[in-house]
């Protein structure tokens, strides 16, 4: 008795612990469903369109004229829409036109090869084939190593080769081969079309909005480090509002952000290689220079290994005198906020399409932040410390420079985005002065403080139509202060 | 007569043109060609092997016992060998099982699915067929966001969805269902052990040793860059054999070298998650630990993100003094050079399999050279220089540190990779003393230096058997030299 009840106990318990396992699965992987759904609800959306796609495709076969017109072959068009349907527009489209210009050429092509074998015999054909098949697969699966084909045209080539192979061999049997190729063209091109049809004009993903966007979120990250960098490095209580409302950020995530762009190089090339095969749509055109985006791209993760490398100063063993870090913390503050927001003005820019006077002004800003860091650097030699103790507080102060001078370029390249794509552009003072004094708004055209964080630089502002351009923002230093130096 | 020859004229200046350009990309694809394949010759033969597949199956369709059995459903053995054959063993072994083993459980569902359809009455078939398909189409395709599926099942649920689509619907019209799906998974079978036999016995391409081989390639990328930076930052004529080899470099590139490795991310990943689907060869079982390499791949990239904002510093505006540079030249290019020695052992014991002990010793002599660095910066505060001149050099130093600590880590990341696959273990000074004075082997027992190129820091070597770890090398200063400090 007792062992029988022991049994059941030990079943029981299995069977228990078997639920409990199923219930935690079932739990894991609807959380997982759920924060995939959350975080871009446009999956959900997609998931829902191939299934669409397919239904529909799927009704060919019951819609009874239709099948009898292109019997089995129909299959092709379920198949096509299985491998063509991708998450954006620009790869459906692409991997829609390789198939489909692929199986014309490579139809043709099989054709003739299927008709060059007859010549040599019945004895002779299988051989021919055979050749043919060989050389033809083998010259196509080496162009694959083609970077450039890789990027662009690799599913055509395997579609290519397929279809080749298929075309010139099953020939062999089948007499009504230009039939059999004019039903599978057509079921291809039905199925592409429902594809590109669903794709484009149900809820599009487009690869290039998405490149666009990135681009700027990843300026956006840089931004979120080097606005928090100032605070979390000089553990100041510096009394500007951004500080303070970064300060707010008690997780800290703002520092880990960035890292993200480190890795970014592969998802930028393949949506700017999906980008290019998309229609105009919104701002966008057929030839968006999208390597323009690519060069950019590149340029922020230039400034991101810099960042990562600053990183290591706020987790370094070494901590540099109160007394040193007191002397620049002013400066490099201000270098890294304003560089902070100069790529935050860029990434709106980008974001709106505008190009912003801004932008130059934060860079002088940022230049003029360097200077003061210059000078001080060249004036003191803190008393009672050693190099050793300064040095990491003086590889921030450094590799900020190369950060800025990262900035620079970045804001070159986008620029130069703006001018191709012709971004509308922004009276260049405007932003900046609604921003930090608008009731100054009201009677432009009088002398106005840029930068409340540093009250001594001051611009000229003459009415719009005499604006100088930001780079040569006029610097006037009240009371002969030496620190501030115009750029 | 003239408008005659001028025509004609112009006729042949085109035509000479039109093949000036044909021969140009003749020449232009030919030589593209040729460097493609001697980078690499196993693509020359990864094509030959594919065109081989390909012919083979195709002989399925002459072959008459075969082709009656199979009838059309050969074509599957031909689609399978062509989207199947991928460049590594571990992608084809991937693809292939994903493919046997979605087809046939889309099968089986798909089966299932068409006998629950046909329970709801003619008319009521082809909606129910409708409504499971796209069920099962959204639910797949929304699973392929999942980045653990997304990694190594992505191709699987493509072909989930396109047979379960194919088979509950095709059925529709074929009675014999099981029949025809028998036909198709013995074709693909077929088609995927033709792909795997090629694959793995004729020139195997592993992943595995291909993301194995990498990772040392990636080490000795920095270690050049290491060993070279020395030199070309301090641009000294410092007589010590490395620094002379790697002068003679010329060109320059091993400072372009490392740029490769910030990127590898992607492409070490996806050799993972290949060499995870390959069996047993040479030294790599089936569960070697693939993800051991990833941890080490991204600590090298960590280190490369360093060495990228060191970079900065050869191409710096601004040179510290002469009188500065030449204080801290010696124990910079001794952290610089040991710390590339250091990668260069671990990218060999990578490469061969083994642990090696002189790594240690080479960290040791690259801290001591650090130690020696601090020493110098905690007594010498260069006279007639402020500390804007000195910034630079000390960026440089502050970095190597930090690169220093970054090779740390990945040596002991190795040592753990080691660990777990069982590395041979190499005398951890007989390496070390080969390279540096092959004489001493004679009579080992005896007070030996270590380094030729800091002759100060000496080791005991009382026999192998009592050989201290290097971690705890004894360090003697001869003639009580205050610069040196045992680590």
């Amino acid at each position: 008795m007792e062992v029988i009840g022991s049994a059941s106990h030990e079943k029981a318990g299995l069977i228990c612990r078997g639920w409990w396992w199923f219930k935690a699965l079932v739990v894991g992987v609807a959380t997982k469903t759920m924060k995939l759904g959350r975080d871009d609800p446009r999956r959900v959306i997609h998931a829902l369109k191939v299934g669409l796609a397919l239904s529909f495709v799927s009704l060919f076969y019951y819609f009874r004229p239709l099948y009898n017109g292109f019997g089995d072959a129909t299959m092709w068009a379920v198949l096509t829409v299985v491998v063509v349907f991708e998450y954006t527009v620009g790869a459906t489209l692409g991997k829609g036109l390789n198939r489909g210009l692929a199986t014309l050429l490579a139809g043709a092509l099989g054709v003739g090869a299927h008709h060059l074998a007859t010549l040599s015999g019945e004895k002779g054909e299988p051989m021919v084939l055979s050749i043919f098949v060989f050389i033809l697969a083998a010259a196509a699966t080496f162009s694959r190593f083609f970077p450039g084909i890789k990027a662009r045209y690799d599913y055509g080539v395997v579609i290519f080769i397929l279809t080749f192979s298929l075309v010139s061999v099953s020939g062999y049997h089948a007499d009504k081969i230009l039939h059999l190729a004019r039903q599978r063209l057509s079921t291809i091109l039905m199925g592409g079309c429902v594809c590109m049809i669903i794709s484009i004009f149900i809820c599009p993903v487009w690869a290039g909005q998405d490149l666009h966007n990135l681009i700027a979120l990843n300026m956006e990250k840089l931004a979120d480090f080097l606005e928090g960098f100032g605070g979390e490095y000089f553990e100041s209580d510096h009394g500007d509002e951004k500080s303070a409302s970064d300060g707010s950020k008690s997780d800290k995530s703002f520092l880990q952000g960035y890292k993200s762009v480190l890795n970014s190089k592969a998802t930028e090339e393949s949506l700017a290689n999906f980008a290019r095969w998309e229609p105009c749509h919104g701002f966008f055109r057929f030839f968006h220079p999208w390597d323009q985006y690519l060069k950019v791209g590149s340029l922020i993760r230039q400034c991101s290994y810099r960042i990562e490398a600053l990183s290591d100063c706020i987790n370094s063993d070494i901590q540099a005198p109160l007394e040193f870090k007191k002397e620049i913390q002013g400066a490099c503050i201000k270098m890294s906020s304003e560089s902070g927001k100069a790529l935050r003005e860029l990434a709106s820019g980008v974001r709106t399409m505008t190009q912003k006077g801004s932008i130059d002004i934060h860079i002088a800003n940022s230049k003029n932040a360097t200077n003061d860091l210059n000078s001080i650097l060249k004036s003191t030699l803190p008393k009672n410390a050693d190099l050793l103790q300064i040095m990491p507080a003086a590889t921030a102060s450094a590799l900020l420079v190369e950060i800025i001078k990262c900035i620079e370029e970045i804001a070159e390249s986008v620029n130069e985005l703006g001018r191709s794509t012709k971004f509308k552009i922004v009276d260049p003072t405007l932003t900046a002065l609604e921003k930090q004094q608008p009731q100054t708004l009201l009677h432009r055209g009088i002398v106005n403080p840029v930068d409340t964080d540093c009250p001594h630089i001051f611009i000229e502002v003459d009415g719009p139509s005499d604006l100088s351009p930001p780079g040569n923002v006029n610097s006037k230093v009240p009371g002969g202060g030496a620190s501030s130096t115009s750029n």
